[in-house]
């Protein structure tokens, strides 16, 4: 049986993670591991509802009520699908996670970076990733890159972007054995060689 | 304008808060009093979307999960019915609210309560109810007047019961000003004057 492995892709926007997730997702399989590929928020069963209500209630959803959502998902996802999955030795991949939290509401949007902490560690039960890899990117690539989704990015502003980039590389900083920060302006193909090689020396760790 | 006001009707099963929730109601909207009934979890809009999840999702759904949802359902009804009726300066008497989840699964169930008091001021951003009433009632009398109820909180079981109505004296002692604790095994009558009297005594303070 392999080794269970939770294992989540991280970055901001265009920084290419989604594309690295799957071809991953595809390296590992093509050499017999048993992969889930998952995400946040949103996940397949209950994730899917609250994502239901969070994109498509016609109401007002308050932010706190909107994070509290965010969390049940997270916690949902965690119990119910990840955790069972990575005991049954599965490799899992998930395309966000906690880091984004902290990322996107902490360090982008100014919110306490402590409370978000605390509320995910809740919400996971303290179960953490065996490895997050942060694809960073600088603001000038990504919008090279997003193309058509590039208004979307600009109505989020370039600070906002730049926020949420330095904000993944203090996180990575305080979580140094976790945490592998890539380089994602290398081509697709460099990228994924990096990416390979980061899960091979986890895989070896874990073996030794 | 009548000065707003947030009340919150908490006791263990069978002790006849919402009864006197409604008397209260008629009494209040008799006297010209605008007032607004609501309760948690589940109250109109998003609230219902949450508690159809809670009791109709046919999967399972975690602990955890399940507990940030109803943070959410919280947060929602705080949010976008509680405090703009407050601040319009309605009356609003709510079935339910942060003592509950604090002596149901704080007491009752053994969770952590320093976490959940943290939870709940997250959840309602620090806006704590103008009066809470707690009907306490002992579980002989409770189990007498449940009936057909009486299933369920026998299932429960009495220890629980106590569990329940301990943690709400509990809860009662460390917040005197704002909580306060009526005999509910008196009769329907006799507590609502009892409780006519508390909303009276809140009244003229906040006049004066």
């Amino acid at each position: 049986m392999t080794q269970g492995l939770f294992i989540t892709f991280e970055g901001a926007d265009g920084c290419g993670k989604t594309t690295q997730l799957k071809l991953l997702a595809e390296y590992l399989q093509k050499n017999g591991v048993d992969v889930l590929v998952t995400r946040e928020p949103g996940a397949k069963g209950l994730g899917e509802k609250l994502r239901d209500i969070l994109l498509n209630y016609d109401g007002v959803v308050s932010d706190r009520c909107e994070a509290f959502l965010f969390l049940a998902d997270r916690a949902q996802h965690i119990d119910t699908i990840v955790a069972p999955a990575v005991d049954a030795g599965k490799v899992v991949l998930c395309d966000r996670h906690i880091d984004s939290t902290a990322a996107y509401q902490g360090y982008g949007r100014g919110q306490d970076i402590v409370q978000i902490n605390n509320l995910n560690m809740i919400a996971t039960g303290g179960r953490k990733p065996d490895l997050t890899i942060v694809f960073d990117i600088d603001a000038e690539t990504s919008l090279a890159r997003v193309g058509s989704a590039k208004d979307r990015m600009e109505s989020s502003g370039i600070e906002f972007f730049n926020r949420v980039r330095d904000g993944y590389l203090k996180i990575a900083a305080l979580e140094p054995n976790r945490i592998k920060v890539l380089d994602a302006t290398k081509s697709i193909d460099e990228v994924q060689q990096d990416v390979i090689e980061l899960i091979n020396t986890k895989l070896c760790a874990l073996k030794s």
